[in-house]
């Protein structure tokens, strides 16, 4: 069967076949944004990894290295603030193309820090090496999380209420608008265009509300409200109601959906 | 500068002043098989992650989707058993082109396993993309190691001997064999071939060894004992004398060299 046939949950569903097992320290395992388990110290330890692939994910025709550098690391951190917690080390995997200039390698590996710097996030290894294609980028994070804060995808109960933290549907308006070819990037649709290149992973958010709040689920929704809603359902034996006029959108989302005749509410649905 | 010009070390060393920095609890970072940090529990983590790109480092001609897994999983073991650890948790990357077939997802899982099966390592996540090219696989795993069993690259002294675990070149050997346009694989150099398709990490040997010894420094020699033990030496502040006659090569090394008319003692020193 083609990987195209099988579909992204087929595809999970046979590799956790394969590799199901269990340990006695392995609190979750493929199932959630990150990997669970005990240590020998209080807290959990939380392990992601997260691929950009050029011309799948990203394209230097509008995603500068230092963008890639930041987005890359920005999704794992994303990872690890969906369970509740907090980044702490990162470990990056990089295939070059040979025509590759060291500048454009020190500028993504700048941009990765400078967010990495936002959240006491360390880079500590990577391993550099060819491509014949693209780039390849690789991002694996540890994090940490304490017993009582972790939170699943799984949790989520009848009657709950269903929150985000922020205006919906930004990044991918962000993406529209450079992908067209209108060059004149103005003011007003600037912040959507930010929120694809430089999206603000929800640490600091996620770590207030587990602390504060008795957190049922939580899940990443980088990929888009609908298919995240989704994973949550399917994992807590839930459904969800999504009223459109209750999902929040920013003014600059609007304009871009206005200028390019889309609906706001599909960049929101669809990340 | 081009990359191509920048060489191994001089991108490294670029790298290392952009991401520069420390932790309390960070105790070694870039610098060596794997990053080794202090969380709260008793033993040091390390973590660490390899890629392994289609056509660069191999080639679905000679090595099946199987033996990529393992081979995969393996490099990263021997980068936590460099540092003298136990390999605990696995993460993989994945990006496919659109005609793989899921069977061969599940047969590289299915290989990755068995060898994970073997030193009690579980594969607890993933990331499964899209690759307009061919296969790119980046694999990340946390391991961990007592204090006193931690063995770094920078620890060699001067009147230290160099001790290698089995023989060398034969995963070399096993490769320029395969590639060969002589098909006829015979039994003499097949001990070769199985060591490029399923390499062993030494996890078990260094584990033996530092804490039965007082070694004073370890790295991974996939690369090649040339290049490694330089590795070594800048970062002891040592030099080192290795008498060709004293490399152990096995027969079947010595053969595929002679079939081919190189020198077994160069497959050593390149990897």
């Amino acid at each position: 069967m083609l990987l195209t046939e099988a579909g992204e949950f087929g595809l999970i569903d046979r590799i956790k076949a394969v590799v199901a097992g269990s340990a006695e320290n392995l609190v979750v395992g493929i199932d959630d944004d990150s990997a669970v388990f005990r240590t020998t110290g209080e807290r959990l330890l939380l392990l992601t990894t997260d691929a950009f692939v050029e011309h799948v994910h990203f394209d230097f025709r509008y995603l500068s290295p230092a963008q890639l550098g930041w987005r890359a690391l920005a999704a794992n951190l994303s990872d690890i603030a969906a369970m509740g917690g907090e980044p702490v080390y990162a470990v990056v995997s990089l295939a070059l193309p040979p025509q590759t200039r060291v500048e454009q390698v020190e500028a993504f590996y700048q941009g990765m820090k400078t967010l990495a710097d936002m959240f006491g996030t360390l880079v500590v290894g990577g391993d550099t090496t060819r491509s014949p294609g693209g780039w390849l980028v690789s991002v694996s994070v540890l994090g940490e999380v304490e017993q009582e804060c972790l939170t699943l995808r799984s949790g989520a109960k009848v009657g709950d209420a269903l929150y985000v933290t922020g205006t919906l549907g930004g990044a991918r308006a962000g993406l529209a608008m450079l992908q067209t070819t209108e060059r004149e990037s103005s003011r007003e649709v600037h912040p959507a265009i930010e929120k694809h290149v430089k999206p603000l992973p929800r640490v600091k958010e996620a770590r207030y509300l587990v602390q504060h709040f008795a957190v049922h689920a939580m899940i990443d929704i980088s990929d888009g409200l609908a298919p995240e809603v989704g994973h949550i359902c399917r994992q807590s034996g839930t459904g969800a109601t999504i009223l459109a006029n209750r999902i929040p959108l920013d003014q600059a989302t609007r304009r871009v959906a206005r200028r390019l005749g889309d609906d706001p509410i599909h960049y929101a649905l669809q990340g």
